[in-house]
């Protein structure tokens, strides 16, 4: 794959300084490029590593290129410069179009143009699947579920019936979409199951990481907005909403009924109760328990940071008698003030 | 699918209030139920709602009725009229009894009455499935694996050799049941593994939810009592015991060789640390660490709830420094006696 | 199966004391040991439970060894020799060699002697797979993935494209290796997608758990060391690097382009952010929050235990209140010191 420096320039929307018919075959890390290969500084702190680089071609901020010479593609946010470079030059096998003989696929599944169906794919009844995508080995796909157009779905992935994927949607390995929610009432001591009779649906552009699991709404619909990011092992309970162009990290874990708001970036590990809401644009820290709603768009945190085993030990202990601490040094504070008092009196 | 008032009142034990033959035709949530739906209401302070709501039935407690006309079903728990009303009119597809041609079944597996073998299902030598059980495409189930009746066990879900399913259990998804549990010695830096060739014993009722994992027994077996409920993304180490009707949340990570009693709950994103115990009635709230054995029923909690990102900061610090804190108000608290003392001596 | 206590002995490297010829049949926990089992001690305070054990022979501590009669085999380390004579005795099924007609190979793979390829097994093109090596029914392996010798491979198991596989390694069900990183630019308040197109290397003798997701690198590759072992439900994200014989236990995530160091142990649910380094011999233990480097081995810690849920409550409010209370105890020292001052004035 190759691409003039001048193509690039234009399909990232950068100004181009330097030649623009310079051929450019990869990118790569600013330590590892090679000749021929683009790389990009996001940070005028990285500047000085340009002159140490192989890259035959940079992108850089404006502030950037005014210290530099060489080929140079400028623009605002080189980052975002260095995705699209990397779309333009990935290198990501695609499966090609067609059904393979061993897939199981129902009597009147509807397959739009263009399909890929892998290996040991199978499909029940009812479903339908748009035009360019793509289902690859041993994915199971449930009853009257909907998948929208150029989405992939990566091996072994399992949709329950009823799921609805939008369309350019990356559904990663061994994920599992419309799993009961877990609801159950109490008889007796003995647990009595509520049938999850709801669906999930998925929005367009949505990408979602191996392992993580979207239950099913209990009546109601599970519902992830438009262009989300799930990473890995993430765990979405039924009924949860979570708005469109949120971002959430691995192994976070978001329980029953839970809203959260479009636009927000929750890191990994965090951990939000049930029925509570979560504003747009709120940033959660990693390892956050997210206890009550949020209501207000900032960054929000909780947890401990490591110390060495044997003063955390201690530290565990006095966080166990933290409100004894706290009512002594309450009780200090109004001795204190007496004997200030007592002084007083004393030297009136 | 329908059933009359009578009958609904009849199947979930509730008194009947109105018109037995009203036709019901779905359960739903009060402000999403049409006409012929039927909804419930479990707290007073939702009684006023009930006006509001197109339901033909209500299920309310007895209290909740004396202020509602219309048609009642009257019972002290609600909710648990709901669990029934759902069984009755689950919609939940349910698989055919056969066996999928391209299921490869090993000589000699014993299969019951009316099972249902999907695609792509493997099953080894020495498996015995019992009378309606129901394994999903995909599923793979090892050598010498028992199955009890009516258990349904869904797509891409993996049980390893000498694993026991009880009858009536639901496992869902990409479950893992008999891997290996994590076990070895270290010899000069090196780690020599323990085989784990113990099984694991899963008893009738139990519910297991997607991507979950359960480890089987070192030497001994690994053991899940009847009627307990696993949620999704749960790590269930080796030789662990679950005891009768149990409820696990999410997440929770359950260590080697740890005993959790009967009837407790335990919420999601719970660390259980090994070789300890929890006794019955035990319930654990969301992100609680349990690092050694619980003794006496209660509701028991870890973890720190969330501020804004510059306050934990700071509370983060302060956490590390909490012995000193500790130390520094007693020496201020013998200081202020000491004070105290030197004053009353002058004063005498 | 069964062995004389002198083969054993030789096996484990351990000294005789009693009957060479002695059959042993089994290795068993000391308290369900029965005749002709072996069992092990290994810390003095349980040397008096060899009394009542069925065991027909003991590993025990040269120290336990002097308080004893009977069958013996002596060594510094019991458990390490328990370890080895489990592996004498191991009884987990293997797959025979052969390929199973239902699997779909693609042309040109590679094949090394004695390889097993299991039911439903897909592998796409540009593989190579050595000799002896085990992939179990439903296995997915992605392009140009390298499999080397001895290396098993539980079922339903997803290889995307370009992942690397040492010799004698074991990754069981359900696990994936070489899925996407989590990488995106942001435009506009919506997400660019950086492709994912750096691969994974994994080392000899490396052991993976159930559910454990492994992430492909973002340009350069994912490494996992020689003798690495993980556990169950690990998030492994994009260029992280795990030192050799590093071992990590249940459901802790590692964000991207973390360096974890070589035997190091890590206990589990612990969470480590991104772009730091821990150094070799470092020991972490449940439920710790990694947030910065750590450089000198050691063990360490973070996280809070378990108290009553109502004492709790109080805990995590004065957790976020623990700034406060560190100014006011300084203002309270100052006072203190103030009013010394002041006593000791009046006192001149």
């Amino acid at each position: 794959m190759q691409k003039t420096l001048q193509e690039i320039a234009s399909a990232i929307g950068a100004e181009l300084k330097g030649e623009p018919q310079l051929i450019i075959t990869a990118v790569s890390p600013l330590d590892k490029a090679e000749k021929n290969h683009i790389s990009f500084i996001n940070q005028a702190k990285y500047a000085s590593h340009a002159h140490s680089s192989q890259a035959s071609a940079l992108i850089v901020t404006p502030e950037i290129a005014e210290g530099l010479e060489g080929n140079l593609l400028v623009m605002k946010d080189p980052y975002l410069g260095f995705a699209k470079v990397s779309q333009l030059f990935d290198s990501t096998p695609r499966p090609q179009p067609g059904i393979h003989p061993s897939a199981v696929v129902a009597e009147g599944v509807k397959l739009g143009d263009n399909v890929s169906i892998g290996a040991n794919v199978v499909i029940a009844e009812g479903v339908v699947i748009k035009s360019g995508s793509m289902l690859e080995a041993g994915v199971y796909i449930g009853e009257n579920c909907l998948i929208g157009e150029n989405t992939r779905v990566y091996p072994n992935t399992v949709l329950y019936h009823g799921v609805t994927l939008g369309r350019d949607c990356i559904i990663h390995a061994n994920v599992v979409i419309g799993s009961d929610g877990f609801g159950y009432a109490n008889e007796k001591g003995q647990w009595v199951k509520i049938p999850q009779v709801g669906g999930v649906n998925i929005g367009d552009e949505v990408e979602i990481g191996a392992h993580t699991a979207i239950d099913r709404g209990a009546m109601a619909d599970t519902e992830i907005g438009r262009g989300v990011k799930l990473d890995n092992h993430i765990h979405v309970a039924h009924n949860v909403k979570i708005g469109d162009y949120t971002a959430i990290a691995g192994c976070t874990a978001i329980a029953g009924s839970a809203v959260i708001g479009k636009h927000c970036t929750i890191a990994g590990r965090v951990s939000i109760l049930g029925h509570l809401s979560i504003c747009d644009n709120a940033h959660i820290t990693a390892t956050t328990f997210v206890n009550k709603s949020i209501t207000k768009p900032g960054a929000y945190s909780s947890g401990t940071t490591y110390q060495d085993n044997k003063s955390w030990q201690k530290s565990a202990i006095r966080f166990r008698q933290l409100d004894d601490m706290w009512r002594k040094m309450k009780q200090i504070e109004k001795e204190m003030l007496q004997m200030k008092q007592n002084r007083d009196n004393d030297n009136e």
